[in-house]
């Protein structure tokens, strides 16, 4: 069994990753730490975990998550991330990092949209924890830098397009929709439950939020070529749930078919990637609770451009299923091992 | 007091224009009709109207009509409210038609998008009901083809922008999310609570939709030549309200500030349409219950595209709101008489 | 047109008082306080009054009201409610209170539950502003305290049978479900979207809650008697609405149809109660954005009680409407000026 | 690995079912059958099972489910099951039925209730499925009927109390409020989404649930006597969730710490009973997914009454997950065997 911990458990991604940890058949949780809940069983913070984990928060030590685990997942904001890692790995940690400070391979990029990088020297060794694009990398890798939900959403669902060079990069424009949960669990009007019930609304347009420079590192390797894309999240009156809808021009003389042929292709292997082609799409009801990404596209004759609709479970596959999964290869198990329950339905 | 009356009353659009039609100081509504409601009192459908409009549904007899009402609102499916339309013109009723049947100048259209049109010859009459477009021939209208819902929201978040000549109109790409209420009252497993709730999807995407031509007719005359729009529709749940996101390439060494004054010059007399900029984003709660269109807008300097989120109630801007609009105009009225209350908040 | 201010104007109650009096006929609202807003534009709080509502908060001054208005709501907390009043009522000014300050007759029982009273000299003239009890002395009351949303909802389904000595005083039991909205715009983890939606949950049961003793002041009255109520709230995810449901046993005795008839008879001329009986039991949704209270009762013949349903909008009927039906009272207007448009469906 | 089928599997107790069964370790899910979706795969029915479980649907043949499973959970409708579940019996399966024709000792009852029972022989030896109340007898159980949804939940509220004689039984009064998949996968306009989103009702008030006798058989068989409850259904806007709130006098001169010890001591050895006490009330939310029963409660000193509040997941504990755990024992398996998932949060 393999001894874990997570550091900055008492938030939402947090509560995800007990309540996966808490159920996988090859690991033990051992130790859960939190600043705001230091002291307090975690069965008060999360009633829902009574007589079902047994543990309380303690304050974040770097010595005692040595002592503890083998494997720890930082779900900590950014800058405090990058305050720990360094003193788990120099311990003989493993890391599954669930923030920005380890998805950027340039420290300037991250310096732009973040601060300043106080640990640069381990970029260049963090693998960027999406299995479907780094599988063997993770396998090997003591540092992962686990993805945005966002990016998550997007970059599959455009992968395949890009690799098979069918679509022209600079068009590429997602469209992503978010439940409330991707916000957390910290008090803001914004999460309201008056202030979000029936209603919708856009965020951080035209090129603001943060996640845009994560999309465009991972698209552009993708494409070959450095590119800018134009990424408009939305909130929507839900729990949990991203639906990212990508649209891009296709390269000319770009058949349809040749469009569901790259998707088959890159997917074969994928076991958490499911193909809806463009008689079912995809709807994020039904893969709430999972690790699945659905995909369904469809090629519009009209203007020459392809749409695919992208959906995830932000809080599983768009953070701590995602870090579960990464885990598993890390440690040598099965890619879908403690992460095989069906979605929540309904 | 102008005496109206509504044909197919009993869906949620017969709803809203019965709400607004009973509170409006210069209109008494006198009939309202229904096929499936047929004899039974409109508070036995509609509770909520207990005590409040003592109508009983009447079948739809064109004579009854002409002799209780001076206009009709046409709330019936497409299809029959062209049946019913042409004898209520000869009896010299006004007619105000909400489904798709008068929408359309060109019958071809029209009939490649949904069926024959039985009626052919009232549509070079038939005025396009969105005011901010065509409000004086509104106003001389025999018969009015109030728009769809989505088309709505999506003409008034680009229309400046064409009529400027600001934008690429072969670029326009209209990504809208819709709350369920836009379905209608009939029974579906797509609008099955359970079905509906905590999810999202999208729908009809890649030029499925039978708005696509509605919203391409009204661009392509703004534009000044034809063109094709990227649409796709989505189902979120709630109960009212649409969000569009509309984006389009900026014509090369267009100024940001332009777009800010092609809105305002556009919009300087538009009682109903309420401009946010780039720092307070529309939400559909804020519109809710109004015939409100609320736009907000950013320009993406890194990939040279403007953003325009459009926010309205699909009942009331989408649809019911904006027939009674339409009655105002045709009526001589104050364009906001019977449409000045507040938005519904929380 | 009587010149009105609200004081304390930026939570929910407050934005339904501006809601109901920016649009009645016969009222100017000339001015809005808040603390915690002072400075800023009523759109710039609740962007949905845009191009509908001019003002700006200002600090609350007793001077500068009694110059702008002639009556004040007062919206304000417990407390900081008692604190003001005394001084608006000493410069001329008639006053509706929302808090609870005003609402018992004996200071030792609003000790009791909730502080200290700076003011229990106005106890004795302040009328509890439940229209249908209370009436005519409304019509002459310098000072009203309107009473909370539960204790509106619980009295109205029970009153009729007191009134008729038809039921057992003590065994009134009272089970309420409320919208979030009644619990405030100030952030709590409890109406934090995430820890509210999809769930459901009491609170404050067995005697907690302090609508407890403003409800057996009332029907202690009606009974003739002291007593006490078992009274248990609930949270509902939702943004509007109150159902109570409230249970007694039936006098030996008593046939079914004498029910019925106390209903009637005590409604019969109730302009804001509406009688569904026992067919077609009362929803929230069918009184939101409305002053009505919908009820609904059946006698259990098997267990000699008697159940009756109870429908309210906990900001219209619960707290703003009913509190400008108080001051149409006041004020010598038709008890519904202002308070008769439809309820918002769907 | 016992191998067990679904007979009538198209319904959210089905998907349900499929969805514990799929994952359980110790069982194989060889067939499920469905009238309506015989010949279409189980995962174009439930596109959230996509690579997931990949049966198809058969017409119910009791030859092939012999041929096929050991156990059969019957999920049909209340009298299509009784036609069936003799037909399993004879060629030997074990039946857990979640309809409601085996859950009655008297077929006079349940056809003053339902209608004429087909098989009137089979209730002596059927077996209430709630296994805090009968473990033993299931464990040896041909046949058992599972419990209804509501039933559920208001025993466990109260079997302690009325075990050690606490209350007066004939005050027992329960009042519950049900999520909207209770209401079945079937279309109506009572669960079309706009007919329930935003609004709360209650429904079937005053004795006329077909629940109440269920109720009532197990509470008179706990008190010695026979007696009737006093039951009220609600319909609230989310998807999964049963809270009751259940009303009793105690006993003169019971003192409220005896309350506490009869919970205690009942649910000491019960697996899937989470006892909260008077300080943290339960909330639908933290049970949702799993089978425990959550309950909190406490006494009204002031009227003498004992409240208890219990919280289930009306699709989980209160029918296909209690049908999982009733089938753990009838096999010999550890009781909470497959049923080791944590509540899903948020």
């Amino acid at each position: 069994m393999l001894r874990v911990a997570i550091a900055g458990a008492s938030g939402y991604t947090g509560f995800e990753l007990i309540r996966l940890l808490s159920t996988h058949p090859r690991v033990v949780l051992s130790t859960v730490t939190s600043r705001t809940s230091e002291g307090q069983r975690l069965d008060e913070v999360y009633p829902a975990f009574r007589g079902h984990c047994h543990l309380t928060f303690h304050g974040t030590d770097p010595d005692r998550l040595a002592e503890d685990a083998e494997l720890v997942f930082t779900a900590l904001p950014h800058r405090a991330a990058m305050g720990l890692v360094p003193e788990l790995l120099q311990r003989g940690l493993k890391v599954v990092d669930l923030s920005a400070d380890f998805r950027f391979r340039d420290a300037a990029l991250y310096e732009m949209w973040y601060q300043e990088h106080t640990a640069p020297h381990l970029l260049s060794e963090a693998v960027y924890g999406l299995p479907e694009l780094y599988r063997d990398a993770i396998r090997t890798a003591r540092l992962v830098g686990n993805p945005g939900c966002y990016p998550t959403s997007i970059i599959l669902a455009v992968a395949p397009l890009l690799a098979q060079d069918l679509i022209v990069p600079e068009t590429i424009l997602a469209d992503s929709k978010s439940a409330v949960s991707g916000a957390g669990r910290g008090l803001s009007l914004t999460t309201h439950f008056c202030e979000v019930n029936d209603g919708l609304k856009a965020y951080k347009i035209g090129g603001e939020h943060r996640h845009t420079p994560e999309i465009e590192q991972e698209l552009s390797r993708l494409a070959g070529r450095p590119l800018n894309v134009t990424f408009t999240p939305h909130l929507v009156p839900m729990s949990r749930g991203i639906l990212s809808t990508v649209y891009a021009e296709l390269k000319a003389g770009t058949p349809p078919e040749s469009v569901d042929a790259a998707f088959a292709s890159f997917y074969r292997n994928a076991r958490f990637v499911r193909l809806c082609g463009s008689k079912a799409l995809p709807s994020t009801l039904q893969v709430r609770g999972s690790n699945y990404c659905d995909l369904g596209w469809k090629v519009d004759i009209r203007t020459g451009r392809v749409i695919v609709v992208s959906a995830i479970d932000n809080l599983t596959r768009g953070a701590s299923g995602q870090a579960v999964c990464n885990m598993n290869l890390m440690a040598g198990f099965e890619e879908d091992e403690g992460l095989r329950e069906a979605p929540w339905q309904p």
